[in-house]
């Protein structure tokens, strides 16, 4: 992407783990589903003969997948999700197999239709003739389908919103230019790209309405999400311009707070390569933070398949809730 | 650069408007030094017998040179003092020739000299142990030598201190990390790079004690610098970081304010591309000013050759003598 446009055919476990710790899948919601399917690649090529046996290779598995990335925390709960299909359902081992390929199959489909209700409930806030700041990609290629923070854009467009996009390109990987520019220019959405370092510019000029980003981990006192989002939210904040987190609630790790959660550190060459060209002399120091933390005060409102939350509303409405969705603490 | 060093000869006014223009030589200090001897050139290649001829053909190299880029205002002012120096001279054409060559060494000697006396100034403003950061490269490869904003790093270190760098990568031309990391490798002084949208995170792990950036020009009401300095001193106020802008006073510009002032919009190649390598869809649209413009309001103090001053100090300082210093108005 985004000259070509190559669909990968994953068969194991293994291929599931590699693609997820590459990048050839990403984005929270997409990487939650991936997951779970590698869980069910792992039931269906298990040579055990009975439910301990199953669960002993899919713990295997887990393990590997689960060791990919360290932030997105829907990653956690798809795999715990699956794992606990399979504890929860009795009868012969393929029948335990077929809890695994179904609950990863309800998980994909699950994930097209709460980015609809996110949409749905998110474009209330995207006046007609606004334009939407958005960073990196929370689009149909972040996710199963549809998007969070572009599925907000196409829900505001669907009900008859004129919505332009100003997509930042989201160094080092450039997921905005090479992803969120090309999803939308195919669905016809006009979107304008600007490098990262522009943001406050584009603010000051008055070009910017509201801003909507995905998040990776959503925790009490605020949200992680791909490097630049905390940036974008102060920026945001000095133009009393509306920062929006569109999200589902597998996204949610309330009982957790930013003092728990690891961000991921990836390799340098990131930054000081683009594609195969070098941009940096060699020998030089880099920092390569995957994410960063936004606290909440910089928030106007989290978005969910429920609903439009103040952060405050959020932990009453889900600070219970949160249990049920927990899955293992990240490490 | 970074993988080559090369050095160009510019022997025509014309080669050195192009190379302005394609900013093979850039950085405001060292564009006006480029542009003076673009006119010593001009002087040296003049047919004309006479004063009025020669100063007809001078005034038609400077149109050529001033057209290439509207924002910095070192280019004008370095064309006006050449102007002025031959228009000041009396004798032959061959006087007058010399004349012209004369003024330009002085500027490029002079450059040097005041980036030294701006480090001298700037440098007690550099904590030992501390951490500055900057953006883009006002370094040695802005100016005719030593740097402004790395002047002052060069001379706190020379002082005896203890100082590190992070540099912003700095898109869509990447100065950051193709020359502010490498002349800072090649003096050994301890440099870090980042891509542009990590200003927010370093600064909230308490990794930068100071932000120095050069200047383009500078007016009453703010400071014009590339594009992602705006963003930058937003986010130094936010966590409390102090902000300076080093600058000689050939930047100056006060008599005008922001309102005045053209931001250059390049190619959007440069944005779409990476050396040659396409990083965004076809036909996606893109904004591409070269700079941005910070309200003194996020500025702590400017420092020039004769000192440190805050914004309203500087005002006082150099608003009369402002006139002298005064080119052409950009357009």
């Amino acid at each position: 992407m985004p000259t070509e446009e190559i669909w990968l055919a994953l068969e194991s476990p293994e291929d599931i783990a590699d693609a997820i710790k590459a990048m050839r899948v990403r984005g929270a919601p997409l990487i939650g589903a991936v997951a779970a399917y590698g869980l069910a690649l792992a039931a269906l090529r298990s040579g055990a003969r009975d439910k301990d046996g199953l669960l002993s290779d899919l713990r295997k598995a887990a393990d590997l997948i689960r060791a990919t990335r360290p932030t997105a925390v829907n990653l956690f709960w798809a795999l715990e999700r699956v794992l606990r299909a399979v504890k929860n359902t009795s009868g012969d081992v393929e029948a335990l197999k077929r809890a695994a390929v179904d609950e990863a199959n309800r998980i994909a489909a699950e994930d097209v239709a709460l980015n609809k209700r996110i949409g749905k409930h998110g474009q209330e806030l995207v006046p007609d003739g606004s334009t939407v700041l958005t960073h990196c990609n929370a689009g149909a290629l972040a996710t199963v389908g549809y998007g969070t923070a572009l599925g907000v854009v196409r829900a505001a467009i669907e009900a008859g919103k004129a919505v332009k996009v100003i997509a930042t390109e989201t160094r080092p990987l450039l997921q905005g230019a090479r992803l969120t520019a090309y999803e939308l220019l195919k669905d016809g959405i006009p979107v304008t790209l600007i490098t990262d370092n522009m943001v406050g510019y584009v603010m000051a000029e008055g070009m910017v309405d509201l801003v909507i980003v995905g998040a990776d981990r959503i925790v009490r006192d605020g949200v992680f999400n791909k490097i630049g989002t905390y940036s974008i939210a102060i920026l945001a904040k000095e133009h009393k311009i509306p920062f929006y987190v569109a999200a589902p609630t597998s996204t949610l790790d309330l009982e957790r707070s930013s003092d728990d959660v690891i961000i991921e550190e990836r390799a340098p060459e990131e930054v000081t390569h683009i594609r195969s060209i070098r941009i940096a002399p060699e020998g030089v120091d880099v920092l390569n933070p995957a994410f960063d933390f936004t606290p909440m005060r910089y928030i106007t409102a989290i978005i969910t398949e429920d609903g439009v939350f103040k952060p405050g509303d959020l932990l009453k409405r889900y600070g219970v809730m949160a249990k049920l969705h927990k899955g293992p603490r990240g490490h």
